[in-house]
């Protein structure tokens, strides 16, 4: 590994697509998660796109989003360089969107895939693990960041730690979504990791693991770029290769096949905020542990959340709840039942 | 007792006072509980007017209020006879309020005084109790329409039986707002009733009652009559003496003092809905205990009211709260809590 491989920058890959249905009704269809300013002044993109434009490590980024979105992207993010917009055909996952990305790219540029919508609380942190994760896809390892559990969660996907490598570790396998006992296994060993869906690879590297476990998926990507035009940022690879593509994730479709994947675990603060009360999470709390802005009034509450984007709320006697008035919709939600918000009529239905 | 007096009609004095901010956000200053359809499509004013209809019963009403509300009153109920309605020139509490009525009525009319913002789900058996009472207050008792309690509630006064009148009981004593344990034994030993604040009176023997035991009140209420004014519908006693009258309940004033109280106990279904729980126990509910307009949805709820004023309500995986949407303002409640609600910052501050 030459001294000026380990100098060059990281290509940030911001992914921008999903509905976050699970945080309706302030998220919605027309303004997904990415764009809501849920922690602080600034949206999750804005975020993420200032955790990424640290000079001395990254390069300008790429952008990945649907066309409906690309306005949004636009209006919240400006200044981008030209072609730094690539407008998806259609939504086809995360696989086809990253080797969208990579394709663009010189294919010895190491890419830091990231979504735009996850928290991280310690910025320092995730700079540190992405110059480790950089330094291991320079050697052709597929890189999970992946994220040190602080509690048996269930509803992420855990690595599992093979041998150590320089910076990281590589993977044993990938252990989807596991039971409780299995969780609580699994954090009582250690050195497991959460797959947190940020991910860096040699751009070159990633297209060769697609066309070897994803051939078709690889050769439509391919084509849709080749036949693609551009538009001032935007970039639009051409939609008839590619809205034929099976839609995958890059989990499915890459790390879990191939025998390169490794890991940098990370303990960088990290939440996907999947939920109202994983947001509450990231929030400040008060000594009673709630949540809410000036104009709502708790009584007698015990870690509660209570976001309006306009009228006062009111809560007397509740615990561990979570309250949002958004528009034309009031969301009451136990924490518990708050990852089930996206099975709501509501947030189907919109 | 001559038959012409037991035939005579009962004269209805509808009480249309009180602030309700324990309905709140519902009920607010300028639109309280008397005036909400709170349960079916007529206000809680309308459906006492139909209680007091019956034409074989009850001679017109008289309705008293204050200037604020006397235009919601005309809207409420059209059709109302010359100075039918008495406007209080000033909140003085029920007693002047009920003494008012009694010195524009016969002295030998037999008033029955309702507070306009009570629920009584079993309309034959409130008729019933009215005759009775009536009965009694011809020979000069003066009749609390006492509830038989179904539960050993803290809230409310209670009446501790006396010996047996005609179709009805004298009143022992009242017992303000009692303990616990104190209710449960009222409970346990039988006969108690709730004080409900509907009253049957000859209207010379309350006003002697109280010249009795409030000479100054009776005196100002009688000046403020014979130089009052009349004007349509509505009947203005002269402001001068009533606003220097000390306020107080027509319990506290009379009923406590007099040796002629007695109790018709009436099983009624009756309801002050003094809070968002007694409304919800006087609402239909679903098998789960839950009461939700048609755009509304609970998921995994149990006894969960949701009232909206337009905005839909989504609730997933609460019991025993109450939610309530009004203009721009949002209530989340327990029902233990329910009672408290008049406290919070938006119910004191309107």
């Amino acid at each position: 590994m030459s001294s000026d491989r380990q100098n060059s920058l990281i290509y940030p890959v911001i992914l921008c697509g999903g509905g976050g249905t699970r945080l309706w009704p302030r998220s919605r269809k027309a303004h997904p998660k990415p764009f809501l300013p849920l922690i602080g002044g600034r949206t999750m993109l804005q975020q993420t796109m200032a955790r990424c434009a640290e000079p001395s490590l990254f390069a300008p980024p790429t952008l990945v989003a649907g066309a409906d979105h690309a306005p949004l992207i636009e209006e919240q993010v400006p200044g981008l360089g030209a072609t730094a917009l690539i407008v998806e055909p259609a939504a086809r996952n995360t696989a086809p969107a990253v080797a969208l990305a990579a394709a663009r790219l010189d294919p010895d540029a190491i890419m830091l895939v990231c979504p735009s919508d996850h928290h991280i609380a310690d910025v320092n942190a995730f700079h540190a693990a992405a110059k480790a994760a950089a330094g291991l896809a320079h050697g052709d390892w597929l890189v999970s960041l992946a994220i040190t559990p602080d509690r048996p969660e269930t509803g992420y996907g855990y690595i599992k730690p093979g041998e150590p490598l320089p910076g990281g570790v590589k993977v044993e396998r990938f252990v989807e979504k596991p039971s409780r006992e299995l969780a609580e296994q699994f954090l009582a060993e250690g050195g497991y990791a959460w797959n947190g869906g940020i991910f860096a690879f040699r751009a070159g590297k990633l297209l060769e693991e697609l066309a070897r476990y994803r051939p078709d998926m690889a050769e439509a990507v391919m084509r849709s770029v080749a036949e693609g035009r551009v538009e001032g940022i935007r970039f639009h690879p051409a939609a008839e290769p590619f809205a034929a593509i099976v839609g995958e994730s890059i989990d499915y479709a890459v790390m879990e096949n191939t025998d390169r994947a490794a890991m940098v675990p990370a303990a960088m603060g990290w939440s996907d905020i999947g939920n109202w009360a994983s947001l509450q999470d990231a929030l400040p709390a008060d000594p009673a542990g709630n949540y809410a802005p000036s104009n709502a009034e708790l009584v007698d509450c015990q870690r509660v959340l209570a976001v309006s984007d306009g009228p006062r709320i009111s809560v007397l006697g509740l615990s561990d709840v979570c309250v949002i008035v958004d528009g034309d919709e009031v969301l009451v939600t136990t924490r518990d039942a708050a990852p089930h918000v996206g099975k709501l009529r509501g947030a189907s239905e919109q």
